[in-house]
């Protein structure tokens, strides 16, 4: 890739799910995203949400999100 | 599915076109998304237009949504 | 396609880039989508970004866009 | 109209309340508007609230939404 | 009440579940509010989403909605 | 009025300026808009601009706003 | 309180409202929250709307605002 | 024009539509609203949307704008 | 619960504090509202502030955030 | 300046802070920006906040707003 | 520069202006900031605005952006 | 500083860019902040990015923030 050079580069959402924190849900939905899409180049994140148990507890992040790759 | 499985989800946007209300456009979006997508899980409702005849009637009604589904 | 007609849109997000200019940014985009995906029916700008070469130049135009097309 | 020509729409703020329901605030909306305005397009919703009558049931849906029309 | 005199209204933030449709779900957290809460005077949409049933069918409408009431 | 009667409303987007202060601009385009619309039943603010004078003061507080009536 | 506690506060959404001014809407609404809830630490504005008299005056203030308190 | 002295604007909502771009677009719907409402005074872009025709090019470029004119 | 069955559900907005982290702010938040409100079923995040002590370190994440649970 | 020449503006972000009232926290701030920035031009009220002391009166007014300065 | 390593941008609010078009206000804007900034690596389009003249045509272009640039 | 006088902040957008974490990429940028511009008082998360290597790994997160300090 060379700057200048006509690109065209496509967006997909996705929400990765982790018990363990951000950083890892993150990498759960760009680790999925890799095996059927393109090379995932960047993300950008949405939104954060999670699930709580009963117990009060965090039991997993959910964090929106959108990989992008380019169309080659 | 339990809660605190790694898990990924894919979300599409669509845009569902009925003559007969804002509840039959959602389901024509999701039956169609069905079809060649996983199973939908859950839709989330964008923007909601429509389209007026001569006569001044609303001849139908377009829900931009997304469809989301998990990443198997 | 009639109105009233029951019918499914979808919308895909996709950057486009070029040296030359916005206009030629959103082409750019709108071709590459029309070769894998069905025929594209119209697009929506969402962020217009760009880069910078060391000179101080715009070295290009990236179009963050949804381009759209009918679920047939 | 075809596409390619030269031509301008204008969007217009209306409110349409009814007690029967959104689909029926809508088409109120999009009826007077077309009393004095041109043919009414489109139309695109922005808001939805509603008042609640002190017996706790919802008494009219009110929608704030856009209507378009050529500017011929 | 008469315009112009001091006053204060409190938002709470709902979400109305129904499979009916999307009146019948704002009608729902509507009554349950006015269990609780004072006397609702008026409700703003903000989101609309529903979850689908494995045959593809719209199983129910979710509205999140914030019910707006006078403390008295 | 009564709540329930088909109704419909009217929204048109002003600027006030007033160099007294924010109230002031307010009522400054509440005032015009009421000479050749219908009468204004309500506004809602949406952006507070201001010019500053070459000696550090601020010379006007702009208002942009919506106001509102009813389509009789 | 020291900064690196682990500490909570809550939101509420209230709307102040008052013929006098901005001022006096905000001061109306955090003065109605202070009396039930616990003590405000501080405000928001998220919007200012209003009424009109018949006679184009305008009749009152509205402010809706998030006041914020600590939960101890 | 002095800062300073009361004034009311109003802006209108417009959709310009060009083939020929983007400058082209907002163009052709100032000269229009430049016709039957007062002088414009200033513009500002909101949205960019096009068709594409069933070739792949972009035939036509819309701009949703506002153009924006003293009250005098 | 059983999808399709009517509910409601309230979100109420928290501010988590704490100095080790985001994911540590999040479960502050969670926790405190565990106990005087009814059972958290999800959160949401909004907003990630934070403060920053005189020698630059981040001294506490404060995670802005709704709670969500059933109005049983 | 004359319209049609080449220019540049820039905007910085600063916040208010007044006991006295909205209209007095923007001057504090456009005051002391104009003491290390160039003369501003105008400015552009972001969002609006405050504190309240114990005794439940507002002590001060917030104004989060840019301000803007041609870049000569 | 390499992916991983740690580093810091800053992005800087400016607004460039030319009568010529789009393309040539966002460099006008970016050879301003090139200057008197360190160089500007990408730009990020938020708003576009523009002036007209009295006799209807689009005087100026004005585009409001974001430069960045590394902090080295 | 008293609550009630006169202040005026500053914002500043940076990002901030690790390999570690998100935490570790707000004190980057907090860190670099702290050097040139006076003492960082708070900081606001507005984006998270980042990039992905071609092993699918992510190989850096970017927050994107503005920091905030007292214009002493």
């Amino acid at each position: 890739m060379s700057y200048g050079d006509d690109r065209t580069y496509k967006k997909v959402e996705v929400i990765g799910v982790s018990k363990k924190g951000l950083e890892d849900a993150i990498q759960v939905a760009v680790s999925r995203a890799q095996q059927t899409l393109s090379k995932v180049s960047w993300f950008e994140v949405g939104e954060i949400h999670g699930h709580v148990s009963p117990d009060g507890k965090v039991s997993e992040y959910q964090v929106v999100m959108k990989v992008a790759f380019e169309l080659t």
